[in-house]
């Protein structure tokens, strides 16, 4: 019996080799047998099911996330599974949990901080888990700003030890995943103190809870910080608030990589760099720009299903009405972001080189390109992340009132995605930080002082601040190097002119502030610009399979030409582009979108998620969406009875009074 | 003893009258006092406590639901509250439940499109709520798309019923409020079928369940459809999915205002004109526009008083660091969205005329307005309630990572308000709706017939072809004329360049097909036109009170401006503005956002919500956010034991495994 599929026509129009692009998507053909391994794996087990997570309660909830987290640990010691292989496996289940912090901040953390000795003797109870880490930096009222914590380890000479404290409730340690009611360490940065002396924030291993019996130890105060966003989502997870009493611990629990404190509590700075913090940084920092790729593309995914099941409007003679997927309305919202989540996908895939290439040049004392690669994964981590999360709920919208079921997956994924825009750098900070390289790189144009990387093309911002788009028919919009051309054009200009503004100010930090919101429009720019060298980039590569490349370019040119549609204002005013060109551009999109059309099933299909992965009815593979929503509908708690509960108490009442006098 | 006001120096830096903004705000006087007298009241009473609402379980808060229901029913009946007063009882206590649709669905609906005698019959009976009812639409698998809906209702001429019955699975009645588990009635929209002749889609009052015992009546199936977005929020709602076994209702409970069926079974239209049906449907859209301007200022408010509270970065020599509310970049994303809620409110007081108005007109057999005022109301739904929704999550945003937190309001504000762009009318299908009207506006500006109402502008169209803006100085852009001949000017040429480009198509729907993006932005250019315009006509009223008007001014000013950078791209392409002008009017606004800074925090005191109606401990009146902040996260269940449930199950086996083998 052949199994049913409701988009089998869909599956059957398209122009191009879907398993080669699995491939291209996963990277690699081994990436992508590893993770359509694990991925059915986790999909197979029942204790993975999460398609009553949001119907539980906050204690159920997470105690269903501890189960989970539990057996992935059985699991990945049962399998013997490489540490790529059981980072997969985590990501698939899908959950957020203390496992995330453990492995994915406490030990490279340990490791990227701490010295040899304390890598020794730290490293394998973590990586044995016989202790559970978390990252203890922000406060209560201490976000963004690491410098302004208030914590403070305050050397005591005599006992050789750090007196950790809390001295105010602002100073509350707060947000901490896997905090709350798991971890039995933190790393805590705290303000050091030696001899009266605040040398700054700094890292400490400090042991929380009993091995025994998981109790605090005396002079913790620890808890969960209460229900957050969505229902599901992040609430499985234990974000956490801590105080300290006076907490002692040896000396030897500072983080003792790039500063120590000696025995008679002498602060030395190392002779290791101080930028040997950047590569953690760059390193969290590239994962955060892949798992965008993967948030969007799963939404992206549903949506593009669903649109091809959904029907509106248009029945002729009685036909069937149309697929919504058909309607250039809906074409122009959600193909931008299939195109998008490619984009990312491939910036991500090169920010991963990037790390690996400036790890290397870091263990050869080179830190010259530090600077470019830091305001680059600042930028891109914002850049993503504020486009994934409107993407979601862009999605969610695109599927109409059903989008607003919780078993549409949608919600959760929004709920579950948007801390993303504010963790590890909240969006706006960083893109002032990108904007202050630029200012910097534009000051030091006359110096003779080459810019490279991707902030190369400032170095030919003479012709760019002239250069003029020779697109006369909307064809023309189809050369890469035409659109490459008019994205370094804006980029350089808006850079340009800020740096023009600045001098308007009686001084820089006035000015910085006054022209912030300028300052952060051509940071977008800039990181624009390269999301879209690195897919033009890609499309140099050998990449193999009837039809992928063309399908590829096609998708480049809707990226970077509904860019081009949604920032008009910039390229326009900028002068880069004239307004017939404008116009010109808007009409090739709405051909490429016809092109991507037929493709669209079979590109989200390139994903490569299992149903239990996207946790949607409405992007079911087999399309089959409307018996089992209505299958859904009866499993939730309220339709246990016919009669609610309540009803003797609150309805009947109301039904049986007798009114005599009201004004109504 | 003072009481404690962290808000208290930012109060007195306001430069105006807030008692008397408070009643700008409420509309009147009158309303101001009914709406703070009945706030106080919901906010006194304990059972309509709502702060721990987004940790109930499903059932819990559904439960919780009814019982505030019963007492707000209890309340109004003992207060002898008028309906206005009733209206706004059930306004604060801001909670999802059937009574909305009952008092705001099944009886207009009734009044609207039943008979004289039909009104006799059932208002008195829901009035009491001695029925309670719903409104049955949506199916399935039709939204948007009331003609094709698949419910059908039979005329049995042999018993003189009507046989209500569901075909399929996707005409089960889908997302109806207050139908799961509630509703003893419903008002059914099925298509008329009268000796073997369809008729269309016509509304039946069905009564679904007994009213001695509530089980649903022979035939009946109904349910609730599950969890929706968020925790808390809608669904403390029985969005109900209800199907039809051959249901048999007497033939005089098919709605007859409008047509009738005989007693033979002939299927009559009435002499009532059927567009007495779109009175109901600008009274349902002004009310959502109205609410537009509640949930956004709700919003606004919390990022408002919290970005005073929260500090960020920039001490200076140990002092404090600086308030975020200080940032440029902060005020540009808060600032247009406070001054929108100023505009949203001005517009939707004006469409409570129109809506008034269009009613006077209609009762004197006057149409002539309808399509003016259907494109108008169709538009500001769309236009205002995406803003909203888009606000609420940048105003999260704006909090940083503390907007997370459920106690800081806004993630279940959002989750509550985000179904107002899908329901009464997509936002994306209304704006087709006005591009319509827009089209046939222009198509028809040779014929002599004079452009009325809201685009009586499009009437000069030859001469906002051509005209020039006249700004030289970034003062200018502060001329309120100056501003609308520029929107007037985008919005024509907008729309009349789609006109142009609709004549390059073989075929209208086939233009109207391809160039629907298009389209829908020409839409908005229109509405915007409209909100701003509105804006303009209140400032010439007399508005009392030291400073009022001035502060109206300034956020009149930044409400346009901040719209016209953002749609640059529109204004430049045009030819209506050049580049040189967007930069001042950018420039100007900047020194703008400077004025409203000191008159931020008073500006959001005039909305006169109480801190129970915000339910956010962020956006508190009182400005003691931290402590409280502590004190809530305290209460969360999973804080109830210091060691997890779960912990001997998963998390101690964990830590006290002996591995002896694995890779990682």
């Amino acid at each position: 019996m052949e199994a049913l599929d409701y988009h089998a026509e869909e599956r059957r129009k398209a122009e191009f080799d879907v398993e080669e692009m699995k491939i291209v998507w996963a990277g690699s053909r081994q990436a992508y047998e590893i993770s359509d391994r694990v991925a059915r794996l986790v999909a197979s087990d029942p204790v993975f099911r999460k398609d009553n997570r949001t119907m539980l309660s906050r204690k159920d909830l997470f105690k269903d996330t501890l189960r989970k987290a539990a057996h992935a640990w059985k699991r990945i010691i049962e399998l013997r599974l490489s540490e790529e292989e059981a980072s997969k496996l985590r990501f698939f289940v899908d959950q957020p949990v203390f496992t995330d912090l453990h492995w994915g901040m406490f030990i490279p953390a340990i490791k990227g901080q701490g010295n040899e000795e304390q890598q020794q003797k730290w490293l394998p109870m973590a990586y044995k888990m016989q202790i559970i880490g978390c990252y203890a930096q922000t406060e209560l009222g201490h976000g963004s700003n690491v410098q302004g914590l208030e914590t403070t380890a305050t050397f005591d000479p005599e006992t050789d030890e750090f007196v950790i404290h809390s001295p105010t409730l602002t100073s509350s340690k707060w947000w901490p995943g896997g905090l709350g009611k798991v971890s039995t360490h933190a790393l805590v940065y705290a303000r050091l103190i030696t001899d009266g002396q605040d040398h700054g924030v700094h890292g400490f291993i400090v042991q929380l809870r009993s091995l025994d019996d998981h109790l605090p130890l005396p002079g913790i105060t620890v808890g969960d910080i209460g229900m957050k966003f969505g229902s599901g989502a992040y609430n499985s997870m234990d974000n956490g608030v801590l105080r300290f009493d006076h907490v002692r611990i040896p000396r030897d629990q500072m983080l003792m990589g790039v500063s120590q404190v000696t025995r008679e509590g002498k602060f030395m700075q190392s002779d290791v760099p101080r930028q040997l913090v950047y590569g953690t940084m760059v390193y969290v920092r590239q994962k955060i720009v892949a798992d965008a790729s993967c948030a969007l593309s799963r939404a992206v995914c549903i949506a593009t299903r669903y649109s091809a099941v959904r029907r509106q409007f248009g029945s002729h003679n009685g036909g069937p009405e149309t697929q919504v997927i058909d309607y250039k309305t809906q074409q122009s919202r959600l193909f931008p972001l299939l195109a998008s989540a490619y984009a990312f996908r491939f910036v991500g895939e090169w920010l991963k080189w990037l790390y690996t290439d400036v790890t290397r040049r870091l263990e050869a004392n080179d830190f010259s390109t530090l600077p470019e690669v830091h305001a680059c994964t600042a930028g891109l981590k914002s850049v993503t992340t504020s486009a994934t999360a409107d993407a979601i709920e862009e999605c969610r919208k695109l599927c109409g009132g059903h989008g607003y079921l919780s078993s549409s997956g949608l919600p959760e994924l929004f709920a579950v995605y948007v801390p993303a825009c504010t963790y590890e750098g909240d969006n706006v900070v960083l893109l002032l930080q990108v904007s202050r390289f630029l200012m910097k790189t534009v000051s030091q144009l006359g110096s003779g002082k080459k810019p490279v990387g991707t902030i190369a093309y400032m170095g030919r911002s003479e012709h760019l601040l002239q250069c003029r788009c020779e697109v006369e028919r909307a064809e023309d919009w189809l050369k890469p190097n035409v659109i490459l051309d008019a994205f370094e054009a804006r980029a350089a200009r808006m850079s340009v002119t800020c740096a023009k503004n600045l001098n308007n100010f009686p001084n820089q930090e006035e000015g910085f502030a006054q022209l912030a919101t300028d300052l952060a429009e051509a940071a977008v720019a800039h990181v624009q610009l390269i999301i879209v060298s690195k897919f033009i980039e890609k499309l140099h590569q050998d990449i193999p399979g009837k039809g992928v490349k063309r399908q590829l370019e096609i998708l480049f040119n809707v990226y970077a030409l509904s860019l081009l549609h949604k920032h008009l204002g910039d390229f326009v005013t900028s002068g880069c582009i004239t307004p017939k060109q404008g116009a010109l551009a808007n009409e090739q999109l709405r051909l490429l979108y016809s092109q991507v059309r037929p493709n669209a099933i079979a590109l989200v299909d390139a994903f490569n998620y299992t149903d239990h992965y996207l946790g949607s009815v409405l992007g079911r593979y087999d399309g089959n969406v409307y018996p089992k929503l209505y299958e859904e509908a009866w499993k939730d708690p309220l339709n246990e009875t016919v009669v609610p509960d309540g009803y003797h108490d609150y309805i009947r009442p109301i039904l049986k009074q007798h009114i005599r006098v009201a004004r109504l």
